[in-house]
């Protein structure tokens, strides 16, 4: 008899994003200021384009034409995450080229044992529950993040913890983690022999180069981290698909083993590499002349925040070196001024709550508008 | 303390084609005969590079740019599987897009408790076993599929089991199952209330218009099972990375709750979408002259296992309406003879053990190679 994963029941009827879209579908599309759903607007840069079409090119022509390859990603690409991103801190063998870090969460779950107990921030993204329950852990802890404690929850008093997320841009409060908190979170786990799962989706965000973009910037993270990376925002890669995993070499369960060694029998046995195009893609996008055009798109997205964030009245918290804007609604509930803004003004947001509890009274704003959307929304936001 | 997936000690050191591969970086690569991997070597056909390069094109162009798609695949791709491939009878809401098979097989292991009684061919394609323990199902059943039994197992006598896969054109046999056999393993899976995962990867290979090609040619069987299909080996897609998975309306589990809700969750919080470069791609695989292209590639790729199956002196099974042939070595053990053709000759080829128990002294010829190889070859394999 099909026995169904138990686990199953216990998530929500639908994704939080499959619910925005159904609720927006009540509207003509293309009458909707989009500032909801964290996606780029802004096209590929140049460099891309070419390389893309080149390496499409080539399969079609019997002696360039490829097929499987290297389920870890093709070197060039790992060899240039490890410069560009991690400037040789991290080497590229310690770097997995992957279909984004989605899907990475979901097949990270698979080092752990089902009773782990599992810590994450709340409110965060809606996937870090999902994947976590749907891989069979059921016990998990949630670590209030409110304007209160400034975003930064106290995790002294945390009982024996076995892995935790942390996402630093935040998504969806935009908090930045300076040195001092990445650190102190890096000292409980190693205290408890944790490992920190650490989403730096946002880092290409900072701009102020004394935060850090990467858990690997502080002492001893290699020995407690691994760290989700992703093209999806960096460089407008959310339909094409490219992220990438960093294992460290030094990272070990608690039994002794290697987590790489066992992030090499994952990947090989439940992935077989991200297309062969996306990662041709992801080479040109860290070129210097790629690099210099998601600069520029970057910029482009946190005038939006900038723009956004001086026009509203209420207290606003993240926007700078962060995409997303935390809006406090003093106290009215998310999913009312969603409705409110998507029924009277056509504009679509992210109502708090749908990241977690603590995200009640909330509403997420995303920069990754058209800069057109943005103006025509800040004449209403202002009203609020 | 991060503790360990207990289920992960349990898998071999490392995945059958790693080995392989390291076994072949011993010799220079361009000299190598390659019959080993089933990797396609042939290119795309024109129809679809330029589909290719058209979506990067459209990418790099702000009003035609997009990023997130439907996780579930685009509508248009779903109605053309629905249609060219099923001919109207699964609708394209059963049919899920994703970024092949081996990833759906990994995924799809998170439908099942992980207490369930799991039943696999032995030989069977080695992702099976990996990707059930690492989803923590430890109760497996071999079922022996030898040239004793015409490699088809008697089912009659099987424990109470959850979930079995099913292979056919096989890899590794090359056996190819009648409506009469699909029609038995349906009605073991009515009798058990258990669900059947077809793996359909080599349909295209079925010349012979009495065998299925799908097992929803057989009456029942959308209420027990579960398909997955792939463009790797039907139209070369092998690195640019697209499949599908039927999940039809009918399916249930033990408790009546519908198996399709519980996959659109999972795929909404494990998966992102296949990349829209490769789902443009599938729809010009589908089109008319996509398919005639692939139809020929295919031809050739029968050429290749009619020269091999017809050369060898050996007894050899499969190779009809399949790509692959297994090869009795008589006695001698796999590898040996792995070891011997690799030494001797430069022959790659896969050695039967790899794919189970049942596989030892047999060797898996693959015919996705280029003709001179396999030219080339025939000349030493005749002299086994």
């Amino acid at each position: 008899m099909a026995r169904r994963n138990h686990t199953l029941a216990q998530l929500k009827e639908s994704y939080l994003f499959e619910e925005i879209a159904k609720r927006k579908a009540r509207f003509p599309q293309d009458q909707l200021l989009n500032l909801g759903i964290g996606d780029t607007t802004q096209p590929l840069s140049a460099p891309v384009i070419s390389a893309l079409q080149e390496a499409a090119a080539k399969l079609g022509c019997a002696t360039t034409y490829t097929g499987y390859e290297n389920a870890f990603g093709r070197t060039l690409l790992r060899e240039a995450i490890s410069q560009k991103i991690y400037h040789g801190k991290i080497s590229p063998e310690e770097i997995f080229i992957s279909d984004g870090s989605k899907c990475d969460l979901a097949r990270l779950q698979q080092l752990f044992h089902p009773e782990c107990m599992v810590a994450m921030q709340d409110p965060s993204y809606p996937a870090y529950v999902g994947a976590t329950k749907i891989s069979g852990k059921e016990r998990i802890i949630f670590l209030s993040c409110t304007p209160e404690n400034q975003f930064a929850p106290d995790l002294s008093e945390l009982p024996q913890i076995d892995l935790f997320y942390l996402c630093s841009p935040n998504n969806p409060t935009g908090h930045v983690m300076d040195h001092e908190e990445l650190k102190s979170y890096i000292s409980i786990a190693q205290k408890n022999g944790a490992i920190i799962v650490f989403d730096s989706a946002y880092a290409s965000f900072i701009g102020d180069p004394s935060l850090p973009r990467s858990i690997y910037e502080i002492e001893g993270s290699k020995g407690v981290a691994l760290e989700m990376g992703s093209f999806s925002k960096m460089s407008g890669f959310t339909g094409v698909r490219l992220g990438w995993l960093v294992v460290p070499k030094e990272l070990y369960f608690q039994d002794g083993t290697s987590v790489r060694e066992d992030w090499m029998k994952i990947s090989a046995t439940c992935f077989n590499g991200a297309s062969n195009l996306a990662q041709a893609g992801g080479l040109a996008a860290l070129s210097e002349e790629g690099m210099k055009t998601s600069r520029n798109i970057t910029e482009y997205y946190m005038e939006n925040a900038h723009l956004l964030k001086r026009s509203l009245h209420l207290p606003t918290y993240g926007g700078k070196n962060a995409p997303y804007l935390w809006v406090d609604l003093g106290g009215k509930s998310s999913w009312e001024v969603f409705e409110q803004l998507l029924c009277d003004y056509k504009i679509v947001t992210t109502p708090g709550v749908g990241f977690g509890a603590q995200g009640e009274g909330f509403l997420r704003l995303s920069a990754f508008a058209q800069r057109e959307h943005v103006e025509q929304a800040l004449h209403y936001l202002q009203r609020l």
